[in-house]
């Protein structure tokens, strides 16, 4: 990567690389060794002291969020031709949005629609497009010449945007051939031909800059991806997710709803839910007792105060919920609580502490309330008020490997237990430019030393993300990875050195003077809500007996057989299991499939036979019939496979 | 009771029975047969068609209000008889208060302040006035005469009383022989040597009308009762208390705490009060699921519109936290809970609902906020953020005694298994004034009836309450009796047809026709903060062995046996027990002390001879040493106290 100058990015790459120069698709800029912001053009002409890299569809994200944007204004493109006097908002790449991997916003004139059925024909229109390999052209002019061109274009919008974001110089972009031009910082793929693989999705409602006061537009979606086995795939996953939908199951399942009356992300759990809940509860709470962990309970509410101390009301004001002025002293108000931590640390600070107390490990099931845009909550996955399962350990600097030993092991005998397999990132400083990070150097690099020690004593794999620690300290994040291979980010263990010193929390050290705790946040599920909506699309509601609402049900054949059947049912109650029973005068056939939709792991079906033998007749939702068994026998092996958390039957 | 006229109360009383008339202190008036508002003094004039009864001591809170309210103003007139010029606040009687029976502010000229030491000299005057027999009397007179009648006696505080709360009419007390007088509604004792045992208690600041940029008084507080048996018995129920209390045993034991940067009234549960909290929450899953019960959990903040529905918002607007105004939409507020009601209602209307899911039995323990004025707020008693062990049961009207019978079952063994006696009360509607309750007749008569059965099936004594009911339905409520003798209210069990109503919930009959259904509320412990409080002070802090945050103690007689004692916590943690140990390089009999101190049931002693033959040496906290035992042995017993929750080790 030898320094160039007067090249265009692509002749740059080619020099270097023939075969990059054949996947680019755009190139990184880099200026005296610093990485550029943004990535440029491949027809981006380099200055002097510049080089580049380039950008291949293997660069991941990167790589998409510029091929994804140039499939946003191919659709435009292939809007105005078949639409003329279609008006346009914006088109932006999306990563990562279960609705696609871009949009584009339009207003069509005199108030026509887009339907489904014009999706097709849209995207054969691009498809033709692609195939005659049109250039992407970057045009620079100044503000007023841009202002002067879209007006001209009959498009206000873009004048609008223009007038708000533009500097004195400004950049379009085009696809030649085609009457497309758009306002717009790029970069761009150099030409249409390096699409290969195109879906558009769907069509919804939007507003001009999501303000409903403003005309409504209509929002098309769309995705594309490097091959068509990736879209192939993406397609098959987003199906299979679609199937999954924790929100379409949670009323199938009656495990949650939500209330007009009581507002947007704000979750009723309903008995059946709440009920895995607590059996999730229960296990949490046996690991962690047995792992040394104490319980605290904190208030939801507090005098703002609190939240000066911990800086939140200054750094985080636009996640908190409104205040509430105190009615008694209009100077004071109070604030739903946002984090748990500076309640625990009031805990820790309630007492003088020894080195001897240490570590302090603090837990609680904390409800917290993030001030979401009603907008973008999500059924259970984005909520705002949501129960995380907090901790904060409180430990001397030689103690600090050992806590993050037990946070490793509790992490993965936790996501063992659902299943999940996962993966680690450990986030560090900046190699070299340090001024943001708050804390003393030897404090940072021991808190590293002890994360990343703590990693390979346990023999956990992990990718070290350089600049992605918090200001606040170093971290470990963990992704799990669900049935149908969507990653989720769930647990974090965080080194903090600001909350002790704001509090100006202590201990007594063996050598009698005042010390300051070294604090760990860390949270592994992360949100009750959230981590039930995942198991939701895990399962795909099928939980495993240990957390089935519902383990087994009883299936008199007839009515004949329902005081048996009852007989059944309290026998396997009283020995702990969850039994229901189905005595309406059904068929079998009619109670197996009720049993089947609401996904209860055995049935348990008693005719003539089972009635006389003392058996029941056990069928397992997956593998069907499995023979009869006396009923003390099944709830043996019922007992082994709740006490074992097994995942199968 | 015939009628009488042109009598005094007291002499119509003497008529009917002159043994009551001799103990009486007021009379109770009759008016065409209903019961008057107020009592009146004794020598109230009747008039045509009135008739009275006597209230004498045995009359309860009755009696003792006027008692107490006659020896404030003795209260007054001594400090007016000793310290001359001195202004007279207010002075009420106080039932039920643990700070005394009734108080007095004055302030005093020149800004002297009464001292602790100056309590025996008035109540030394005050012993003189009684045994003088000095004649209460009431004076009638215009607000005009009254207003100058106190300004001449330089009592400005009482000519403002008098602006603010007198009628044309104004009634004033005085006691003769004394300077005393008081504008005063009455009714009081015939003369002070009714007066049979008095004790005054403490001296504390105060506002008038609470008003603190009015000027500070002084609040003497006192007490009063009718024997000095009585009194004695209280001065030592309240040292006994003092020495319960549960705010000092809660840092001594470090329980829980509160503080300054959260705010008043939000209590924060240390790692052993939240311990004991686990184990009372564990114990109540159990019961409630082996009793039918689901458990739901609802958000702790809402739209107002939830409460504007329920009709909180209208008639419990006082109680509430202040409004949050939405950032997106300012016509919208929200709310935290004052009830779960409204969210469990919510879930019920979730789904439709047949006769044959009734009963739903809904628990939650559930947060709620009340907004009590900061100085009111008093320890775990009465805080502004409780947990509520709140269930709703939906049912139909045939269910209902069903229902009141597992409730009255329940409350019967969750009382039990916490040692309390109890007694009930059964509220039921007005007998002939039925305007106030809203719900069909019919309605009445069936809930009345079923909570009437429930407790005579359950064969539970209570008393029968008349006009106590809610307007919305009958309810029986539950006290304990606690180890010394207090009672506390705790228990409810609340029939209610208007939120049905109001939310207009439903279920299909088996007629297929739409059904409203009964709802109960019911709450066994109340509050788990003030239930937390109420059994600290119930069991002085020494928790038995099943509620124990530490079980036992392993206490090495010198650090050649920590090894030993390490394997014995080792051991007994394995099986379950919450147990902790002492290697500090102490004294056995430092170790012992200390554990007595933190109230552990058990302490383990482990010197030579229990190391060798593998037992340890049995301590109990109350009965002493118990010899050594093999620690299997001492393990099995130990589990055998904690599962069966007994009491007494």
């Amino acid at each position: 990567m030898s320094e160039v100058q007067s090249l265009t990015a692509f002749e740059a790459i080619k020099q270097q690389d023939r075969e990059a120069a054949k996947k680019a698709i755009a190139a990184r800029l880099f200026r005296s060794g610093i990485k550029h912001d943004e990535p440029v053009d491949l027809s981006y002409v380099l200055q002097e002291g510049e080089r580049v890299e380039a950008i291949t569809p293997d660069a991941g994200d990167e790589a998409l969020d510029v091929y994804r944007h140039s499939t946003a204004h191919l659709l435009a493109a292939a809007v105005l031709d078949l639409y003329p006097g279609t008006q346009l908002g914006i088109g932006p790449s999306l990563l990562g949005d279960a609705k696609g991997g871009f949009y584009y916003d339009f207003v069509r004139p005199e108030n026509a629609r887009f339907t489904p059925d014009d999706l097709p024909k849209i995207e054969k229109k691009m498809r033709d497009l692609i195939k005659r390999n049109l250039e992407y052209k970057r045009l620079e002019m100044t503000k007023a010449e841009a202002a002067g061109k879209f007006k001209a274009l009959g498009e206000p919008l873009k004048c609008e945007l223009i007038e708000d974001k533009a500097g004195a110089t400004v950049s379009c972009y085009t696809i030649e051939g085609t009457p497309f031009v758009d306002f717009c910082l790029g970069p761009h793929i150099p030409s249409t031909s390096k699409i290969k693989a195109i879906k558009l999705l769907s069509i919804a409602g939007a507003h001009w800059k999501g303000d409903e006061s403003r005309p409504q537009m209509q929002r098309i979606y769309g995705t594309s991806f490097f091959s068509q086995e990736d879209l192939d795939e993406w397609i098959k996953q987003k199906e299979e997710a679609e199937k999954r939908d924790h929100r379409r199951l949670g009323t199938e399942l009656d495990l949650f709803s939500f209330s007009d009356a009581i507002g947007p992300g704000l979750v009723l759990w309903h008995p059946n839910g709440a009920l895995i809940r607590k059996v999730i509860e229960q296990y949490l709470n046996d690991e962690l007792y047995r792992r040394g962990y104490s319980f605290v309970n904190t208030p939801h509410v507090t005098q703002s105060e609190l939240f000066r101390i911990s800086g939140h009301l200054e750094n985080y004001q636009e996640g908190l919920y409104p205040p509430m002025t105190d009615k008694e002293n209009e100077q004071i108000e109070y604030r739903m609580k946002p984090m748990n931590c500076p309640f625990h640390i009031q805990i820790f600070k309630a007492r003088q502490r020894s080195y001897r107390d240490l570590p302090q490990r603090y837990a609680e099931y904390g409800m917290v309330y993030r001030y979401e845009r009603s907008g973008v909550t999500h059924g259970l996955m984005r909520a705002r008020g949501f129960t995380q399962d907090d901790a904060h350990l409180f430990c001397t600097p030689d103690q600090l490997v050992g806590e993050v030993l037990g946070c490793l092991d509790l992490v993965d005998a936790i996501f063992k237990a659902f299943g999940f397999t996962y993966k680690a990132e450990l986030s560090v400083r900046h190699a070299t430019d340090r001024n943001k990070y708050i804390g003393a150097d030897d404090v940072w690099e021991l808190a590293e030393k002890a994360l990343t020690d703590g990693l390979n004593e346990y023999g956990l794999p992990y990718v070290r993300m350089e600049d992605e620690a918090a200001f606040y300290g170093p971290k470990i994040d963990f992704k799990v990875v669900d049935a149908i291979k969507r990653t989720w980010q769930l647990s974090t263990i965080q080194v903090d050195f600001t909350l002790p010193q704001r509090f100006g929390i202590e201990y007594i050290g063996a050598d009698n003077a005042r010390h300051q705790p070294i604090m760990v946040h860390r949270a592994i599920l992360g949100s009750f809500e959230r981590f039930f909506g995942i198991l939701i699309e895990h399962y795909a509601g099928a939980f495993p007996v240990w957390l089935a609402p519902v383990q087994a049900v009883v299936l008199p054949i007839s009515d004949r057989f329902n005081e048996r059947a009852v007989q059944i049912e309290t026998e396997l109650k009283a020995a702990g299991h969850r039994v229901a029973i189905d005595t309406r005068s059904e068929k079998i056939g009619a109670k197996i499939r009720d049993a089947q939709l609401k996904k209860i792991p055995f049935m348990l079906i008693v005719g003539e036979k089972e009635a006389e033998a003392g058996t029941v007749a056990v069928r397992d939702k997956v593998k069907g019939d499995i023979g009869a068994i006396p009923v003390a026998e099944f709830s043996a092996q019922l007992k082994a496979l709740n006490d074992s958390r097994a995942l199968t039957t």
